[in-house]
């Protein structure tokens, strides 16, 4: 008994946890870091069910002050709440891949681009689905303003446009490589597929990177990975 | 004149451009890490007038698609918007002090406040900037949307309540100094103020940490700086 407490206690204590939704388009974005880095062993994921508003309770409000999904929590209990924080929490953590940057220009790129995504694409489609949409239901969603919701609608549409041209010029969303930029474009495209906002049939380019983005095991295994233990 | 070319030349080999506005919330997170770092000498001012739309304009939305300032313009001609990526490019071209973390669960929790001061306080004021007021003006504000206005300054006053109470446990924002997190909130709070949206006055912590912020040289002179010559 004893024993196997200590084995607990040392295996338990790299060991991180990921509050996490296996549909969430934003916790997708950490799980698809993780498979990325080869980091998925080291962490355990917590579902908290966005459809019950399990991310509003007053016992997650007191872990994440925002509501949102995924948080991260640590082996000393630190948590850490956000994408890009996590992302970067993980990526220097170890070494390669490396996903927010090796140079100091690479990361500002990096970071540019990734934050561009939410704003441009990712959080427009995020704010739609809440708004422009039922969303998660009344129980949950206590305050909509449809107007926002389809203005925001549009805007992930442009987005959608602006990343496309991006494209036809360069084979990654920020620098030369793979990065946290690319994953939170996917994750916009992730959401805008639930919410059935397809892609401009004439965005070509955008299409033919999303393809090549959802061939990579990170990103097609993002749900599977959630459900096999460690 | 050769040679005073070759001096010009040599001299703007390592410059940057910060397209600014000198009242702007935004651009003075960037002015005042600027101070906070030294580097203020290796980087030139452009104005850019928000309130004559010139940050709308199709010549600075080629610079940055959102739209938005502040933008960094290397020497090399490589555009960084978004302050957090600007803040992350200038901290780790050098040393102390350090603004965005040395271990990564300090650039974890950085980060992830950083973005909650965004979130909760700082991107809420600007909104109800924007749609709950006049904001910039007609000529500007070409959709408004006053009720996610006023829904964003209430979101904004909870913001301001959740960063006192935190503040009554520990002295800065995100870890144990002053960092790129400190920063975004001051900034949520120079735009509150400009908007006349006050610190409500039972936030003691907050006030007091604001006093503190306030007289350090960086914030002091946030404005007076990018009207001195580097």
């Amino acid at each position: 008994m004893a024993a196997t407490e200590n084995m607990e206690q040392t295996c338990a204590a790299g060991m991180m946890t990921l509050y996490d939704w296996r549909t969430g388009p934003y916790p997708a974005r950490v799980r698809i870091a993780l498979a990325e880095k080869t980091l998925r062993a080291r962490v355990r994921f917590v579902s908290v069910n966005l459809w019950k508003g399990e991310h509003k309770t007053p016992a997650f409000l007191a872990k994440n002050y925002s509501g949102t999904l995924p948080v991260l929590e640590l082996a000393d209990g630190t948590l850490i709440a956000e994408c890009t924080a996590i992302t970067q929490y993980l990526d220097t953590l170890d070494g390669a891949p490396v996903l927010t940057g090796a140079t100091p220009r690479e990361q500002g790129l990096i970071h540019m681009m990734t934050r561009r995504a939410e704003l441009e694409l990712l959080d427009p489609v995020s704010v739609y689905f809440h708004h422009g949409t039922p969303g998660l239901g009344p129980q949950v969603e206590l305050y909509q303003n449809p107007e926002w919701g389809l203005r925001q609608r549009d805007r992930a549409v442009r987005g959608m446009r602006y990343f496309d041209d991006l494209l036809t010029r360069q084979p990654f969303v920020a620098a030369g490589a793979f990065s946290m930029a690319d994953i939170a474009v996917i994750a916009g495209l992730i959401f805008a597929d639930l919410v059935q906002l397809p892609i401009p049939e004439d965005c070509n380019a955008l299409s033919a990177w999303y393809a090549r983005m959802q061939a990579r095991p990170s990103v097609a295994n993002r749900i599977a990975m959630s459900e096999t233990a460690p």
